[in-house]
């Protein structure tokens, strides 16, 4: 993993510099988005666009979806730097959702910093997340490793597709946040996490395939493998939340218990609702809807958790889809370098610890 | 004008509803987005997406954009019923940005109703503004018309042009608006209604010349156009505030000089910076620049607007632009009936008095 992030990630951020520089000037600003009808104002586009933006990028992330793009390129037997500006592609778009969920959650800080709209403004910041929506696209029409208008074309459509179902997602995961009952099923939990998590890795997967002119049956393996591992991801998310809640929730001080707070519907919340005796399971939902919870409640809420084995059946779930992903692998034929990043790649996001 | 309106709403309302049904199911979501993974909740998927994108069409809004889309496909020669889907595609983008703006500007009201995010929430609000952006544009690759690929790629290509410079626009006027100096030049300003507003005019004409397969010029003269129309509006819109103010001041209790109480940076605004003496500029300035006035001091302010002939110069530049626009027509080959519809359409946008 280590090395896969030290090689690429400084010639990742110089991909995205030359999509969006730091500096913004006009010149920049006639060859990116053409000549303007009377004159850009460069100061206000990079004081609303590419400070932000860069903002964000500087404060870390590892640029997964990029390396990951990288390391599918290199097992379709093509050159990892011909294609850098369509790595660009997903982690530009997977940082603007990072904003605008940001506003939509109402979240404080990201990265170790408080929330974009906190530093910028509402306005500021949902416009620079849409606007990354748009901006990296403009890579396929650019056209920088020279595709035919076929490939080009699929990539579009690829694209409206999978931005299409992240909203799909994002929309089914608000929707349940908002309501009282937990009446989410198992099934429709992992479609919401396909959509919402998932189509981003779809996007990484599918686009280097689609860019090598790969055939039909391996753009959908590893857009399959790359949704699995984004989901195991996402589930992953809610155990550690449950776990480090569980480990914590004796000490003074620290927060713990966010997605109970929340009164997120997860999948271990899913499973207790199922398991426990109504009476508990009433307690559980009481707890999950009320706006304001105290410490004890909330370890209350944790322990209804553990006693029904919500976190194994989660972990469980996990480990089947993770062996799903690296099952649906071996219907490509990747070097044995690549199924060893791949695998690899798939082993981290369930076995991390932060 | 009202011809043109009451004939082809009602398609354009069945159009969008083919596209996104007030009510949703799980073989709408099948065929529109695919197969699910594991199972799609279309509860939450109407209560996030179809509700609030109904609710917003359902209070009005003239459907100008699909309306003159459909003028232009006639005027090329074709039938508008059969490229009905494509006028969602405007409309549509038109309505997301109207969701997402007046969460950007924290507006309260929308078409005589609380605006979307203060009757569903800032999360729902925005999610479905978004989705908005991409819902449409499967169109293209639904390919309704059966059009050749190379122009369902124009078509991909152009939008994700005119999208990257709306929100280059919506940039720069957030970011002015920030700004407690007036230092804008009246080309920035004019670039910025380009931009935010000509960019989703010039959709509308460069969509309908692309899937008709006209040649660049005429693709790029009813663009054109539709910039210079979309200009002309916006112009408009500064100058009603104006002028409405100037009317209503007197009366008690009526709202008056809202953008003025924005802080606004209109072209009336540079223009009276620029011509006033330093004294009565400076005294504008911090008027704008302050968080809360009183009626005195907006009624100073609109004073200092109409001393400076500022009403007259950005008449002056509107009607200018929309000589241009009228121009501009003359390269196209229309029928006389298109031509005096697109005549007709520029004329009201500067005269009309609402």
């Amino acid at each position: 993993m280590r090395e896969m992030l030290a090689d690429w990630r400084p010639a990742i951020d110089e991909a995205i510099a030359d999509l969006v520089p730091r500096e913004i000037d006009a010149d920049y600003l006639e060859t990116f988005f053409g000549p303007p009808t009377y004159e850009y104002d460069a100061t206000g586009i990079e004081c609303a666009l590419a400070t932000p933006l860069w903002d964000l990028l500087d404060r870390g992330g590892k640029r997964w979806r990029a390396i990951l793009f990288l390391v599918f390129i290199e097992g379709f037997g093509e050159d990892p730097a011909e294609y850098l500006p369509y790595a660009c592609i997903p982690e530009l778009l997977h940082n603007g959702t990072i904003i605008v969920d940001d506003v939509e959650d109402e979240a404080t800080m990201r990265r170790g910093d408080p929330a974009l709209h906190h530093v910028y403004g509402h306005d500021i910041a949902l416009n620079v997340g849409n606007a990354m929506y748009f901006l990296p696209l403009k890579v396929i029409t650019q056209n920088p490793a020279d595709l035919p208008a076929d490939r080009q074309l699929a990539a579009y459509e690829m694209l409206m597709d999978e931005l299409n179902r992240t909203h799909l997602g994002q929309g089914m995961d608000i929707c349940w946040h908002n309501e009282r009952e937990v009446r989410v099923s198992t099934d429709e939990y992992l479609e919401m996490c396909a959509c919402k998590t998932g189509c981003l890795g779809r996007i990484v997967a599918r686009l280097a395939a689609i860019i090598t002119d790969q055939p039909d049956a391996v753009e959908e393996a590893v857009a399959t493998y790359a949704e699995l591992t984004a989901v195991t991801f996402q589930i992953g998310d809610d155990i550690l939340d449950v776990e480090h809640s569980l480990g914590r929730a004796g000490e003074f001080g620290k927060e713990f218990g966010n997605d109970i707070r929340e009164g997120k519907k997860t999948l271990l919340v899913i499973h207790a609702m199922a398991e426990s005796d109504p009476e508990r399971a009433r307690r559980l939902q009481a707890i999950l809807e009320a706006d304001e919870n105290t410490d004890d409640e909330i370890h209350e809420a944790l322990e209804i958790l553990a006693e029904t084995g919500s976190i194994e059946s989660a972990r469980e779930c996990a480990l089947e889809l993770a062996a799903q992903a690296r099952a649906v692998l071996e219907e490509v034929d990747f070097d044995t370098e690549t199924t060893r990043k791949l695998e690899e790649f798939t082993e981290f996001v369930i076995e991390r610890d932060v």
